[in-house]
C-alpha cells in the first residue's frame, strides 16, 4: 500500500540563492550537491533526503514521490494505473542518489507523481549498533528553525471531485473536506494517519499551492519569521502566523527566492484513516475553516506555482 | 489489520484518590463515571476515552485494547488465534460505554489483550459541520499537563523471543531491540509508525512496567513534576526527567496512588514499519540505550504491576 | 526612588463580563471581589493584585500605581511635584485592600498616576518558612494563558517631549525613542531595567493605548488567541501575533469586553537604565520599528481608551 | 550604586578545549580571542562580553566584575572599602578590551571582586539608528542552547554571616536565606531584582561552586543535556535537571573541561530588593529548599573550584 509523501522536487532558477534560503537561514541539512541539484533533509528524517532543488530555467513543481510498502506494490500500482487508462513509466534506476526503482505517472489533473519503495536511510543499518543510529541525535546539526520532517503538499486542481476519484482509487482517504454548491471545493487526503499527504483545492488551473514541513511546536513556527526578518528575507514572509480551522495547524507561509510557498507549521492531529471525514460547508470554511483565528488572507496567498510540463516526456531508461 | 493501542484499563483501589491524581492534578478529562469505573480522555483524542480506572480490591493491569481496521478483521483475528491454539472470547457488546464488539485473548505470556473496531468518537459526526468537531479546539478544557494522547505500554515477559513470535504473528513490527547473550532482552513493537504500541522486556514474571501518554513537548514533561510537587505528590515522581537512547524519548515516570507507573514523555520518532529494526547490544543498552543522559536509575524503577488474573474467566455474554 | 509599575485600575461597565474574560478565559487569579471591584493577580506576582476592574457607567483608565522604595520617598515625591506646580493628594489609607498610603497626581498630560510603597504581599511573611511562600509554586492555580506579571502601559499624549520632561524629572529613563521632524514621536521610559514601565506616544488626545502583561514565552502568546477563539472571543483578537522592532516584543493585542486593549507578549530585553537610549527615525519606525515582521496594522489598532476624568476630584480622606 | 554582575573571568588550562565546549557546543558567541584569553557573549547581552576564559597553569575563578551606576561611584566604593579596612586597587585601564577603569578588592573571604562602570556595548551607539541595534535581533548567531544572559555566581565562604556583613554593607539585599543553628547556612543576595547576583553558602574553604547563565525556558535547559551527550560530553552533565525550592530555578549543572560548574537554568522570579527576605530552616532547606523535586544530589555536586590566589598581587598600572 501507499505509506506517505516521501520527497518533493522543486525546480529553482538559482541554486545558490536557494541554498542560502533553505540551508543557511532555515536550517535544512545539505546532504549532497550535484551539478544541477541540491538534496536536503530535515532533522528527524531517516530517508537521506526529502527535498530536491533542481536548477532549471523556470521555477515549477518538478514532481513528488510517495513511498509504498514493498517493491512488488510498485508493479501492482503500475497495473492499477494501466487499468485506469493512465500512462505510466517504470524506471529501474531513479536518477536521484540512493533511490531504487520508481513508477512515474501523471495523475488525471496533470500533477507529476512518482511512487517508490527503496530509499537509502541515513546511518541506520550502516553501523553495528543503535547507539548513533538516530537522526534526532545529531543535535549539533540543528540550526535555523530547524525543519523536523516533510509532511504534505497542497495541490490546486480544476475539479476536486474528479481528482478525488483518482486519489481514493489508489487508497487515500479523506480527513476533512469543504462541500461547495457544485461539488467539493477542497479535500485533505492521506495515506498516513495525520491530516494529509495531499490536499486538493479547486483552482482555475493545475498547480502547486504549497509544500509543508512540520517543526517542533509553536515557538519554532515563530522563530522562522524571526530568522527570515533577521537575514533580509522579511518580504518572503507571505502569511501568518495564525491557526487554520481545517487541520488545526498553527501556520506560517513563506516564499522561497523563486516564489515557491513553504508552510512551516505545527499542531495538526492524528486519526485513523478508516473513520468518516470531517465536513465543512463552504460558508463555515470561509468564516472559520480557512482561518480559525489570525490576520486576514492577503491577495498574494492565492498565487500558485506551475507544474513540470515535461514530466512524462523526460527520457528514461526503462 | 491492527492499527494502534486504543484503551487501557487499570484496576485501582480507591476511585476518589485516582480521580484526584489523574483528573485534578494531571489534567485528564473526566468523560464518564459509573459506579465502578472512571473513563478518562486526553486532549487530542477522538475516541471518547483512552483510560479506564476500575475499582477493585487489588491494583492490577485490567486489560488493554488494540483497534483494528474493520469489524470483519475481528473475526479474522479470532480465526488466527484459534489456529495458534490461543483461547478467544468474542463479546458482542463490550461492558464499556460506546464500544462495539471485542475479541478477548490472553496472549501467550498471559497479558490481557482485547481487539475492537468500533468506538464512539467525541463530537465528530454528531454535528452538522466541522467547525466545532475537533477535540483539540477545546482549549478551555486544557488543564494540568495536559496529557495529549495515549501512546504505548511497556510489558514485562519471561521470554522476549517467545513473546515476539505472537506479536509478530499478529502483524506488529519491531522498531528497536536489545540483543542479549541468550536471545533478545527487549523489543519495542508497533502497529502504528511511532516507536511502539507494546514494548516487551524480560522479567521474572509477566507484569506491567508502565503505560505512556505523550504530551506537548519538553516543557510539558517538566510541568508534570511541578504539578505533582505542588499538589503533595512529590513522592510519586519515580524517575527522571531524562532522555532514553532507545526511542529517543524525553521521559518522566510517575506513580499513581496505587503504584501504577505512567510515563509522561515527548520526542520519539516515526519510521515506516517495513524498515529493518535498530539493534542494540546489551552493553550498548546498559551504557546508553536505557539512558542516553539523565539521573541514574533508582531501584524502585524495577518494580512492576501485576496483571488481571481473572481476565479470561470473567463471565461474558457471547 | 520609583521602582516599577505596580497596579492598574480599569473602569469597566459589566463586572461579570469582565470576570468571564479575564478570569475564566485568560486565567487571571481572582484575589478578591467587592461590590464594585474585582482584584486580579498574575501567577508570578508577590503583590496581592496587579489589576483592579471597577464597575463604572463608562469604560476608562481609572489610574495606575507606581511603587517607590520607601514610605519616606512618597513625601519626597510630594514635595517634588509641588515644586513642579503639580497638584497632589496624599491619602493615608488607600481605598484598595492591602495598600498603604498613596500620593495621587495628575501628570501634566492628565494621566491619573498614583505612587505607593506598602502593598500586602501574598503568603510571604505570613508563614514560618519559605517552603510554600513563592507564588510561582502554585501550579494548580495556573489556568488559561496564564498571565505571568504586569509589565507596562502605553499612554497617548499630545506632546511627547513635554510629557518626557515630567517622566524624566521623576527619574524615569528612556530605553528607546522615535525622532520625528518636530520633536519625539514616541518614547519608551522606565524605572526598572526592562524596556518600559510607561510608553508615551503622540496622539490627538490624552488616552490609554494598552496595558501589558508578560507571559511565559512565544507559545503562551499564541495560546491566548487559541483560548479566545475557543471561548467565543474571536472578534476580541485585535492585532498580531507579530514582532515589534522597538523593544523586540513578540506581541498579541486583545480587547476586553469594554474595548480596553491588553498586550500579551514575551521577549523584550533588559539593559541598565543609565545607558544611552536607542533611537529610531520616524521612517525607520514606520518601516521596521513598529513592526519588525507580522501582519499589517489594522485601523482598529489606533483606537484608544479615555482616562478617568474624575481623578483628582474624587473625595479622599487625607 | 551597584547594579548587577557583569563579567566573570575563569582560568582554564586549555583554551582550545574550552572553546569547543563553550562556543562550538553550548553556543556562546566568540567575541574576541587574544593570545591568552577568549571573550564570550550570550545572545541577549548588550555588553561586548560577559565571560572571559584565560589560559593559566591551574584552573580557578579569576575574578568577577560588578557594574556600578556611574564612574564617580567607583571612587565612592574605594572610600567605603578603605573605611572598612579592605585593600583596594584602582586601575585606570582594565587589561580587558572595551572596559574602563576598575576598582579591585578582595572581599573579606578572599573572593576576587572588581567594580566597573564603563564597558563597550555591542552595536548600540555605533549605528545611526535603532533598526539593527539590538543583540537579540541576530537570530543567525543563535546556535547551541543558546545562552541568553549571565545571571549569578554561587560562592562558598567559611562564615556566611560574616560574608553578609560585607555584601550588605556595599548595598546587596538578601532575597532568600537558610537559617542554621549557628548562624546562616546560606544566603542569596543581589543588586538587581532577580533572586541573586551572588549566593553565599557555607563551606570549609573559600571557593566557587558555580556560575550561572539563564536560558530561554525549560526546553533550552533540557537541550543543553542533549547537545552535550551528542557532542561526547555526557560525563560533563553534573546534576539535574530538577527544580530548586530556593529561587524556584529549573536547573541543569554541567562541568566544563576544567571542572568549572555552570548552571544552565530558567524560571526564577523578580521581587523588589527592599522587601523582607524569604527564610528557610536548615531542615526545610534539606528536604525541599535545595531540591523542590528531582534526582538526589550526587557527591560530585559538593566539589568546588579554587579562587585566584594572585588576585591582589597582580601588577597593575595605576
Amino acid at each position: 500500500m501507499i505509506l506517505r509523501l516521501g520527497q518533493i522536487e522543486l525546480f529553482v532558477t538559482d541554486l545558490n540563492k536557494s541554498k542560502d534560503f533553505y540551508v543557511d537561514v532555515l536550517g535544512f541539512i545539505e546532504v549532497e550537491r550535484t551539478e544541477s541539484s541540491l538534496y536536503l533533509r530535515a532533522i528527524d528524517e531517516f530517508d537521506r533526503y526529502s527535498l530536491i532543488l533542481t536548477q532549471k530555467p523556470k521555477a515549477a513543481l518538478g514532481s513528488f514521490s510517495l513511498r509504498v510498502s514493498s517493491p512488488e506494490y510498485l508493479r501492482e500500482l503500475e497495473k492499477q494505473h494501466q487499468e485506469m487508462g493512465i500512462a505510466t513509466q517504470y524506471v529501474e534506476n531513479s536518477i536521484h542518489p540512493g533511490k531504487g526503482p520508481v513508477l512515474k505517472v501523471a495523475e488525471p489533473n496533470g500533477h507529476p507523481v512518482e511512487f517508490y519503495h527503496a530509499m537509502e536511510e541515513i546511518n541506520v543499518g550502516n553501523k553495528s549498533g543503535g547507539v548513533d543510529a538516530l537522526p534526532m541525535r545529531y543535535s549539533h546539526l540543528h540550526r535555523g528553525i530547524p525543519p523536523v520532517a516533510i509532511d504534505h503538499m497542497n495541490l490546486r486542481v480544476t475539479n476536486v471531485d474528479k481528482a478525488l476519484e483518482y486519489w481514493q482509487a489508489i487508497g487515500f482517504s479523506i480527513s476533512e473536506y469543504v462541500q461547495g454548491d457544485e461539488g467539493k471545493f477542497a479535500a485533505w487526503t492521506r495515506a498516513k494517519t495525520s491530516t494529509h499527504d495531499v490536499a486538493l483545492v479547486q483552482h482555475k488551473e493545475t498547480s502547486l499551492h504549497h509544500i509543508a514541513y512540520i517543526v517542533d511546536g509553536i515557538s519554532s513556527v515563530v522563530k522562522t519569521a524571526d530568522l527570515l526578518a533577521d537575514a533580509g528575507y522579511r518580504a518572503n514572509i507571505d502569511y501568518g502566523p495564525g491557526r487554520h480551522g481545517v487541520t488545526n495547524a498553527f501556520f506560517l507561509y513563506v516564499r522561497d527566492p523563486d516564489g515557491h510557498r513553504i508552510e512551516i507549521y505545527s499542531g495538526d492531529y492524528k486519526r485513523d484513516t478508516d473513520l468518516p471525514p470531517i465536513g465543512w460547508t463552504k460558508e463555515e470554511y470561509d468564516t472559520k475553516g480557512r482561518l480559525w483565528w489570525g490576520p486576514s488572507v492577503p491577495d498574494s496567498f492565492f498565487e500558485t506555482t506551475p507544474v513540470n510540463d515535461e514530466w512524462m516526456k523526460e527520457k528514461v531508461t526503462k
